[in-house]
């Protein structure tokens, strides 16, 4: 574990506007008030602002002189240039892990993506709550990758758009019973491209789902504003 | 033109305090306190502690719980991290560049590396100041690359390693005479590449040069570690 550091307020009000957001609670283009915030969670006007620079960093709001903050909109040309940096950005992952580690000491990484197989068929059957979980998951396995790279850059540049991208699963959460075998079979494909030392294998399996997933997305909001 | 609205004080203070980390007047390790810094500028603790948010955005401060804002290091390793990902990402921007455009809409970014090209061999000849000037130029053509590219998390991105990358720059500014030609060099590499519309020429440009600055700041570092 790396973050044991007690977060800060601005980090804590960050996480819970982040969470409002990414939810849709706080809808994309809506203001978000500092002197409100302030008020509504009894916190100094200071720390809500030090919170929208974090999330600002995260890609969920934008700030405007005068204007303010606002919730990032989620369009299909945004959609597309959040996946087009994201995947270049997990291949980059992929491809240092593979770089760095051979056979025995890639079997963390491995084995994690192979747990999250099973983990996404148990959640399948079982069905609730499913989506939250394997998302975390997913990021647990790219957090591992993280240790194993030792690039803080990289992993600070993935780990801010995380949110952004787990706003865009949530768009898409009322897909997810069928996206959970898709996400299994995703990482059942990274633990034998991985196994077998495949540089190439490994940046086309998350290719492949990272263009999977930026499709389904995309395809809702189709859906949505035709509706 | 796209950051026409004034900036904002935060922005400002960022701007100065990062202006002074990136010339090395301040020094790696040292802490940034945000009272003396308030006192300096004669603005509040808060502007100053958003200032410090975006200097850690743009890599050239950690902030640390109760330790605060302090100047991060240039060590090796952090220099590779840096120029790891900061020529992948430039590879990614030479590349949809290349993907969305061709032959005559290319034009205008082939004809700024050209005119830089002839910059640098004017300043090399002339001296004084060139270091600065060249920098600048440089991401001038970065930054028309960008309207072609319209990926704003891409911008954003790159945008954020600059100031990272600049201060590493001037780092290796005492071997700047040399490096004057080599810069002018790689820009009618990639002004040639993109003209023939050889997307692999103008990634391996990019990567060539992103590995002798690579390479000229580790030695330097090196030297300043033996001296």
């Amino acid at each position: 574990m790396r973050f044991q550091a007690p977060e800060s307020l601005s980090e804590q009000i960050a996480q819970h506007l982040g969470q409002r957001i990414m939810t849709g609670d706080l809808q994309p283009g809506e203001r978000i008030q500092e002197l409100k915030v302030a008020g509504e969670l009894n916190v100094s006007r200071g720390s809500v602002r030090e919170a929208l620079l974090i999330l600002q960093r995260r890609h969920l709001v934008e700030i405007f002189p005068r204007r303010g903050a606002v919730v990032s909109r989620l369009t299909p040309a945004l959609v597309n240039s959040l996946y087009d940096i994201y995947i270049d950005l997990l291949c980059m992952l992929g491809r240092k892990v593979m770089e760095r580690w051979s056979g025995p000491e890639l079997a963390g990484v491995v084995s994690q993506a192979r747990e999250l197989q099973a983990v996404t068929t148990a959640l399948n059957a079982s069905g609730t709550d499913a989506a939250e979980q394997v998302i975390d998951a997913g990021f647990g396995v790219m957090r591992y990758a993280y240790t194993l790279v030792e690039n803080p850059f990289l992993e600070e540049t993935l780990e801010n758009f995380r949110p952004a991208i787990s706003r865009t699963y949530y768009v898409a959460l009322e897909n997810f019973r069928e996206e959970l075998t898709e996400t299994g079979r995703f990482f059942t494909h990274v633990a034998d491209a991985a196994t077998s030392g495949n540089v190439e294998k490994v940046e086309s399996a998350i290719r492949q789902f990272g263009e999977h997933q930026r499709h389904q997305v995309l395809r809702i909001l189709r859906e949505e504003a035709s509706a």
